[in-house]
């Protein structure tokens, strides 16, 4: 039984909170520490039989009883909390992105070459879609041959609000981030090269902020492959999550999850149900498996599916789409430090 | 809090240990009773938490702290264990059928009457399922207007042992049973007529047992709509359950569900993934769904979802298709009693 | 190349004028004749280049130039013309039905016999549809093994008006005929029994006239599978035109054609084309395709795809379709002559 | 009625040849010249019931009786011919491109501004198919609001043979211009700035020509959308011509074409056709329309619906996209002169 402490009573740290009480065997939240922490948060908590609720996070890290640490707090947070975590011990499961800068995010890579048994995963949930995770299963397979088009559409059903929109590192570090991992993921490769097309569409106030709203993101990677990822900060229709990956020998595509398969065909057409509405639909079942798969790397002491490596390429990614379009080039990742 | 018991460790007991644990609030199983308890199937339990685990059903009957039973023990002993259960103060879910005997069944309605503010609710879980709900939904909506004709695709991936045959009450009261319910629930209507055209196509050593495993039923609903229902025991691409609702304005329909949305194209087509394996794999949340139900119709004294009534319409019908098959002729329900 | 007269030119006549003209090579439409020929009918004729127009189609039979005729004319001469035609040794295709009674079909499959050379296609035209002719395709490929259900769904976008149900010979005559040749054009089989569900649904003018505008018919075929076509007048979304052949080995269904693969995403959901709209829209190209087959079979002394079996089955299982609802049950074929 | 003459009887004068006689009213054929005329090519123009076949298009050019030529031959042949018969007072339907070189293509124009009355196509089909028309139309009818993001998803079954790509102008002049021309079109836009990501991933023969089998082009459209494309040259299903246009509504989407809507479900999976093969089969019907709209214009002095602009700017986004290959960055239209 693998005892956790979740850092951050935000919503992500409460999907976390439900996923592992319900859905994750040999794992129990045994802890929560929110700075903001109010009563309707605790009442939810103490709902899951947590017994421990804080406003100061240092008492999980202190707590020997917790063997690994969720790390949901705000970005800015993420680094320097999970190297107190590794250096207390404890395995850490933390946030996207681990942090804006790359140079932070070696610091935790530092801390965890001094503690090789720690296992440390980063929240690249869509790593564990049933969807993604069959694309990336008929690319190893052999099903299609070695990879030459990746396509990824991600648009959001709506925009954050301005206020957010200011903290967020901009669209390529807060949104298109899961897009960047899911290039390398799917392709099993790196980027190495990165243009971005991109423009004010959905909202002039997101341009006011400094962002763009609309994007077309073209890469090269390390292993040859083209890549394209197509943003929009709203679709009318909702959550557009989808992915095609073809090679020399075929494709494979998926499309959109809806609630059910009902079509109702009348004398307007026939028409399909919306895909689900944002992630917390869309994605609710990859956070459950990769809880699994992180309790089971720290009780089993195998690899994490998504490790430091990814947490750090990631992030040089966004910082080079964003280069892109400040410079209006294609930018190499190696110029990114 | 509802504080359930279990009579039957079987297949489906287990399911519904693992759903009300893992998926239903204030719900629970606080003892599992099965007469062929073995240490596989207590380790299983204990699992779970539970700690009153039994040989003998009485003592779940017998025991105060128990709120609600869920029978899921032999078809045989189905209407007798809740007959006790409901004279003993609980509520009780019973899996299908309630009975092979429609008499038996009217023992269970009489006890019923008897304790009016008590629960009693039947699995067709088929009710709680994402897609036949949403034909549901769209009816009631009158999106499609006036029921015309019903179509309900179902077949299996396989069939039964021939051993499981022969206690089955024979494809319409084991197989097709879900399908009568069905029809019932889409057109939200009774059955007036039923017609079967069937045959032995898939296994003659099915019908060395006197039964069918292909068959083709037409039915007349009280609204006026027409029903039809198809079966197999065996489909070589997995398990087909479809719904197709043909109204006025309109129909609405259903396809099968798929483990995720991925398409291979290569040269030899476009390849989809097939339909879930069995009904484990492709209504386990609906499984989930009616503990819901059944829990918030005791917690809350509401009525539940699949009543008495069900129980017993869904039985003559099945008689009545079996009555059809031996005297090859249209059949009335109010034939049967 | 095959010198043709068209007898009859309605709506269908006109039809395979066109087809021939742009469609066919080695065929040339030389006369048409209509009772009712008028100045608008005339115009559209010679705009095809046709010079010999008639009122009076015995001037076609006596036209030592023409080859093969077309009976496109009313269904109650369709046989007497046949078989004027066969023995005045031309080719004949006969639109369907060949007549309302068996006994006069009769006497053309015995004109036939006394010339063995003459060709006598029935305008089946769906056997000649893309999608049709790939379930047939597949099953004569053993993709799906043995037949065990044929499904086809046939529905119309709007019924005919009053006047023409009275001279239609009644909905299984008039439309589901087509589908009757369907079932064992698709299982390759005759029928042997057929059970008939039917209601008064769309229109109570329809039951005025003693006809029924809603059926599910079920039937056995001659090679045990089972089949069931399910039959309304009005669909509020278009002409429903559907089949799925199941058996031992698979399935292979098909879906409606629409006039694009244009699909709009919006807050409404995912909208795809209705299907196309009538026959006229969905069959052309088998009309074509029906005569292509036919000049060859004329040109090369080769069958004809759809003989006069065809003609007298499909028939002979609507007038016990008939029956089965004039005497509620189940029919065997054998007991119609 | 309009007579027509043929300069170039390969397959895309072929093509022309067999759809004008069969699928468009009002006009005719009356010559063909090609200068490789042989028996074969000979007797299947004759087939037609084509009198004139020449060797010398200028026959052609000379001929008064002629009203339209169909510009048919090799590229590099295209302005000149056009400019002569435009002087000539012939209505000029262009293969794509009109040529490699904008200058070239300028004095086209140049000859059309002295004729204002000549009506002058360009042969780009693809506007009048039938799925990418319901894109425009869509957009057109608002249903998708402003345009954002278009995708064009562009592959071909198979490369051309290595000599031909030699003279092809490049992917991006040879294959890519009608997908260049598709971005225009579905957006009712021009192109403003390029960039492409390439690389030779199918086979290395191409590169050994200089030119690349693998793109993925983004665009910036003169109304603000984004765009982009993706091609291949061997796509191992078949030929891949999808598109969706993405705006502040909602979005608009086409798939693939098949010969049948057969799907065939089975122990490995639920299978559907491959895509039509090759553009033969895919665009077929719309090269009729496209000559249908061409007669029309020139006989009701109409607009054509794809003028000289089309074709200059076709030309103009290729070799931006070439300077962009070269020159490893964006490339502005405006540089193209």
């Amino acid at each position: 039984m693998l005892n956790i402490g979740i850092i951050g009573a935000g919503r992500i740290g409460k999907v976390h909170l439900e996923s592992i009480s319900y859905h994750v065997k040999n794992a129990k939240v045994v802890a929560v520490a929110d700075p903001f922490m109010n009563d309707e948060t605790r009442a939810f908590i103490e709902g899951f039989g947590v017994e421990k609720i804080y406003s100061d996070y240092k008492k999980i890290i202190d707590d020997s009883e917790i063997d690994a640490v969720l790390v949901c707090s705000s970005t800015d947070t993420h680094a320097d909390i999970s190297i107190e975590a590794i250096n207390a011990g404890k395995h850490v499961f933390c946030e996207k992105p681990v942090d804006h800068s790359v140079a932070k995010i070696q610091e935790v890579a530092k801390a965890l070459e001094a503690h090789p048994k720690t296992k440390f995963q980063v929240g690249f949930n869509r790593r564990f879609d049933h969807n993604f995770a069959a694309i990336r299963k008929a690319y190893d397979n052999g099903a299609i041959g070695e990879a030459h088009i990746l396509k990824i559409t991600s648009r959001d059903p709506e925009p954050p609000n301005p206020a957010y929109i200011k903290v967020s590192g901009g669209i390529f570090l807060d949104m298109t981030i899961h897009d960047f991992d899911m290039a390398c993921f799917l392709t099993n490769s790196d980027v190495e090269e990165i243009y971005v097309n991109s423009a004010v569409l959905v909202d002039p106030a997101i341009g006011d902020q400094g962002d763009v709203d609309t994007a077309i993101i073209t890469m090269k990677m390390s292993n040859g492959a083209l890549a394209v990822i197509d943003n929009s900060r709203r679709a009318a229709y909702g959550y557009d999550q989808r992915a095609e990956l073809f090679g020399s020998k075929g494709m494979v595509a998926t499309s959109n999850d809806t609630l059910s398969s009902a079509v109702i065909s009348n004398e307007n057409g026939v028409t399909a149900e919306k895909p689900l509405f944002f992630f917390l639909e869309r994605y609710m079942e990859s956070f459950s498996e990769e809880m699994r798969q992180f309790v089971d790397a720290c009780e089993n002491d195998k690899d994490v599916a998504v490790g430091i490596h990814a947490g750090i390429q990631s992030v040089k990614i966004g910082l080079a789409a964003k280069k892109s379009v400040e410079e209006h080039r294609p930018v190499l990742l190696s110029e990114i430090q």
